[in-house]
């Protein structure tokens, strides 16, 4: 048999020594454990754009064990609390564990959905004292080794409905008569617009590599083209591609969308071929 | 048996090669070792706070070889000169390898303190040529790596008297009538400012949870709360609290308490129930 | 037998998820191998850095399949394509992996050419569909952990000539009667300039520690000591001397070098005895 492994997905950055002592934590428990940082440069307290990043980077990645802390109400309690979680999914062989804000939700998704959930705020694989705000070195990272290690679902936590698993809704987009109503999900660390759309829905709008598309933003109408590389446009000029994970995406070559639209999440835009 | 652990605190940074080059002579010379990078963001040549970061990780790593790397006089001839050391813990199977400028210092104070030393600057252990700049590569990896393989400590360098350790010497808090004496020890890269106290000497001062406090800086009067999570103060408000390591802590909620309150490492701070 | 070992350098930096999901792919293909992380801070598309940095990290890292990934011209078709390559070294059991732009050449040179040469670009191991932009994921790290993993070098490409491998030519440094014509290769994260000259040529050109020296470049005249730390000269003072890695270099004592003489890449410094 291998050695288990575990991801880890955070906003805790690499300026302090978070992620070093979770690191430390996981050897603790799980010796054996292998963990892949899948990144740990989430946007503080972003758990949309985790949850994004999570989904799309388990399509790579190897069943495992995967532990994602984004988790702005920490330490919380009454309304603004949340469950911590350890969720199995219709995927076999797959755990998820962090926050029940929605961070877990699109990865639960994509590997078919929670099969079994459990609540690991009193787990007793959980580290005391529990400090205030450091959940992911006392509740999280220990609790994915132990999963790691082989102990069962249930007996890292409280076993609670599947139903109650806090969602996380995302825009729609839709096509008609030739026209894209995309919203922008995200903005990467390049300032590319990432969207809620696919090629497919270029493709459903008569819009083919090469053509030239106009983009209604604000009242503003953008003039662009569809790509596959950067390089396709001019510097500065608008273009329209689809990302390495599959969406629909905004980019300004050799500048930021995100700072030239200046769009915010969700927002609308209506693409079609100029 | 599993494989050997080794810990990496420093303040290489990521911006160059340095840490990936130490993991490389790490493999080369025990290449069943697993490393654990606690941090390379210690602000550089900040000796005082890799020592801090250090002590405060080890509490949740399991017994390793732990190699630091803080070393402002590094190459240095004559007074500025440093032992460049190994150091057995009077806790069992933890070893400290790094410069012996008070880095090791407090990680050995919290292990037990010293039960044994060596100096490496000769090591038959190290990789000649020893440049003058980069004893990370050519001293302390490969001695922290020969010890995770297995290589007694005498081995690897000449024993010295542990009472020759240099120490690192902490302001000291005090707690008299009511009124709380601290200091600075570090700021953190959130501007939060660690004090040399902890949540016994709020208590000691009479200070609790919700209490609303007055501190005493260069003079100038402020007021906070006592606090456990940043958001029981309102933005830019003062917050008093017990850091993730146990430590007492001023954080301006999305702010920077350094910033705002300008003083340095080791002023003293008078915190007194309002 | 131990674990097979991969090292990895790239310009894809922190900020986005692309290093951790390089580790998934490899995980996924080859579950035993290790990777190193020798740097992911090359700047963005400096093939020559990246090439220089993995030239120099491979003296400090035992035999393993080497995989880096600087490739400007990703995706392109046309005159601006590159290949997609494995290259087994004459010294045993290196493979280098990555585009073939140049970034290879330095560290193929440096383990004794190539030996052999595979064109990976339609590699049955690369993962489908192949991303217009990311090809780490989807060719370069699933072949470098076939390859890690046991599979012979000829059943992850094509074969083709070595001769045909895409050299890095680097400027050359001349001494002659006490002068040296010396080249900036690129300058470091702290602005040091590494130049193409080593600590023989300063001895050619009779240059000793401690000397003062006159550094012409553009027209001006600049005064210097040739040195072995920083704190050899004052603050802002010129030092000339030999990096960790052997190669002779300019600093700025607490300054930049890179900035304060201004010059680009592969400019020349005429560097005497003063």
């Amino acid at each position: 048999v291998g050695e288990p492994l575990i991801t880890f997905l955070s906003d805790y950055g690499h300026a302090e020594e978070f992620v070093g002592v979770c690191h430390g934590v996981i050897a603790g428990r799980c010796p054996r454990a292998r963990v892949i940082d899948i990144s740990h440069s989430i946007p503080r307290h972003d758990v949309r754009t985790g949850a994004l990043v999570l989904r799309d980077a388990l399509a790579h990645i190897p069943p495992a064990v995967h532990l994602a802390v984004v988790d702005p109400t920490v330490g919380a309690s009454g309304p603004e609390s949340r469950r911590a979680v350890a969720l199995a999914t219709a995927t076999a062989d797959q755990v998820l564990v962090g926050p029940d804000n929605g961070l877990l939700w699109l990865a639960a998704e994509r590997l078919g959905g929670v099969a079994e959930a459990v609540d690991i705020g009193r787990s007793p694989e959980r580290r005391e004292p529990v400090s205030a705000t450091f959940h992911g070195r006392d509740v999280f990272a220990p609790v994915a080794a132990a999963l790691a290690a082989g102990t069962p679902l249930r007996s890292v936590g409280e076993p609670f409905a599947t139903a109650d698993v806090r969602p996380l809704t995302l825009p729609c987009p839709h096509v008609e008569s030739g026209l894209l109503a995309a919203h922008v999900l995200r903005s990467d660390a390049f300032g590319n617009l990432i969207l809620d759309a696919s090629a497919e829905h270029f493709n459903a709008t008569g819009i083919a590599v090469g053509d030239e598309v106009s983009v209604e933003v604000r009242g503003r109408s953008l003039r662009g083209r569809r790509g596959v590389a950067f390089a396709d446009v001019e510097a500065g000029a608008l273009l329209l591609y689809e990302d390495a994970s599959g969406s629909a995406a905004l980019a300004v070559n050799l500048g930021s969308a995100a700072r030239e639209l200046g769009v915010g999440r969700d927002e609308e835009l209506l693409v079609r071929r100029a």
